[in-house]
């Protein structure tokens, strides 16, 4: 039995896609020994599972020395890097940390596995922010369209896809590449938008019902993927992905962030002024973002399963048991 | 006088194309203030000009509070960025070095500028390497042609136009932007590629006229332009290019390597034996790279002066000159 376990490390372990990414291998009965590795311990608990055997280590992923000596200890077999500074408004405001450390970070893991010879499997994880606008007649877009960052944070992701691809055909190391889309779900954060909107106007309920909710730009569309579709999407790439493609991870879909709260105030049964903070307004954002995942669906049976207001529903559930 | 005089930056000012540089604003009677950077002191005299007033500082430009100081103090009006790890081969070598250094010095000028609020003006130096390799029916390439860098270094050039686009349109830089072809002329080091012929031939000339000479791919066409008709491109971009764009700096023209090596032989009348050394091919190397100049030629009135020919008699005469 042990023999035949799938050895994972994750890095940027303590996020919450990697909490749904746990959950995707014990729901589906995946013997598997995880590693993971953050600069954050993570919030959620690391055990309990039956199926798989997690393991934490908190570590800088600057520390070049540790990683290599981490994977040259561990073998994985595959390599989910979710590690980033994902946040784009962050970018705006400190370019080059934003920048260096992306890039930086993922260097220092392809060069340990360069150095080493090592065989594992990545799954480099970039953003469809990195397309930039899209122009209407493009929409959904697909992985062949022109890409045109528009921030610091989607120039690094640019960069970590032109990385992978010159460490897949220079060097031969084994490197699947993803666009994901804006993910939603149970534990996200609310320093992202959706999660910010859920927990505010859950609060908000919970006073009565009446209230304001802050909130940026509401015109602004995106394609809001379930962290749960999310992360089988990303089993399916790491274990059966095309070394060297890329592959958008998206829904088709798109909803305003108007139609989200929309879309919460009637679950929640309540109504809401809304309250522009500029400050919540970027310079250059892009204003709508669909994708187009045939790609992922047509050659590996991927599909969605949580609809938005099954999402939806299943954060306010979060929020609620937050929120006591 | 004084008020009138234009202040230039160079970045890696102790290499070939800022010598040139220099010599063009000299021979144009541009009355200049010159501040030349570089990490190494330069080879060639640092005076002597009658319309160009030259300054070196030497410096690491990953020292960032050091550039800042510096950008404040001398509030340029033009910025040269021709600082860069430009060796592909070394790229392969060691990318995380090539990769850093190159994304990371840039950085740290344009947020210096960005933090004083500096109005200069800055020419970003890029690469032909971020085209990658050119389907034959899309040459001569344009600036609107699709990027596969395929190299380390190559990728460094692509964040450092990405990050250039980011710094103009989000923040509001005045930036421009090349693509640089392969440059040759007088002066140019023996680590690239024609002058290392040149030298090798002026040798075997010296010792009768024959001899072997070491080479790499002799196959690969590049677009060679002379350093002289490069710097005067760079001039009218500084002075008059449009904030934002894009031009490929050029000569239309493409030559294989073996091309050069007969030519030089005619000129020195002489017969060489070659011999291939496989230290020298690289992988992934693109076979034929030519660019268009149309976008520069049709807006700046620019021309070239020095055919092939001319560039390569007057390296002969300055590797004659150094083998005394």
């Amino acid at each position: 039995m042990e023999q035949q376990m799938k050895k994972f490390m994750i890095t940027g372990c303590s996020g919450f896609v990697s909490r749904h990414f746990l959950e995707y291998l014990e729901n589906h009965h995946i013997e598997s020994l995880v590693k993971g590795l953050d600069i954050n311990y993570p919030e959620f608990k690391q055990g309990n599972y039956r199926y798989v055997k997690f393991e934490f280590e908190k570590i800088d992923l600057l520390d070049k020395e540790n990683i290599e000596n981490i994977l040259y200890k561990f073998q994985p077999d595959y390599i989910l890097h979710l590690a980033s500074y994902s946040s784009v408004a962050f970018s705006w405001k400190s370019p080059i940390i934003s920048f260096q450390n992306n890039t930086n970070i993922y260097l220092n893991l392809l060069e340990a596995l360069r150095k080493y010879n090592l065989s594992a499997r990545i799954l480099s994880i970039g953003s469809s922010e990195e397309y930039g606008n899209i122009e209407m007649k493009d929409l959904p877009v697909t992985e062949d369209h022109s890409l045109k960052p528009g921030s610091p944070y989607a120039v690094a992701r640019v960069a970590q896809e032109l990385l992978s691809q010159i460490y897949t055909n220079g060097y031969g190391l084994d490197i699947v590449m993803t666009r994901s889309f804006n993910h939603i779900g149970p534990f996200q954060k609310d320093i992202f938008v959706v999660p910010s909107f859920v927990k505010q106007l859950v609060e908000i309920k919970k006073k009565g019902g009446s209230g304001v909710l802050v909130a940026g730009d509401l015109d602004i569309v995106r394609d809001f993927t379930d962290v749960r579709d999310v992360v089988s999407a990303y089993y399916l790439l790491l274990t059966q992905g095309r070394k060297g493609e890329i592959y958008n991870v998206c829904s088709n879909k798109g909803f305003s962030l108007k139609q989200i709260i929309d879309k919460l105030c009637n679950i929640l049964n309540i109504d809401v002024d809304i309250k522009i903070d500029p400050r919540l307004l970027r310079p250059n954002d892009n204003r709508i973002i669909i994708g187009s995942s045939e790609k992922l669906k047509a050659n590996y049976a991927w599909e969605l399963i949580y609809t938005i207001d099954k999402s939806l529903d299943d954060m306010i559930m979060y929020w609620q048991s937050q929120n006591q």
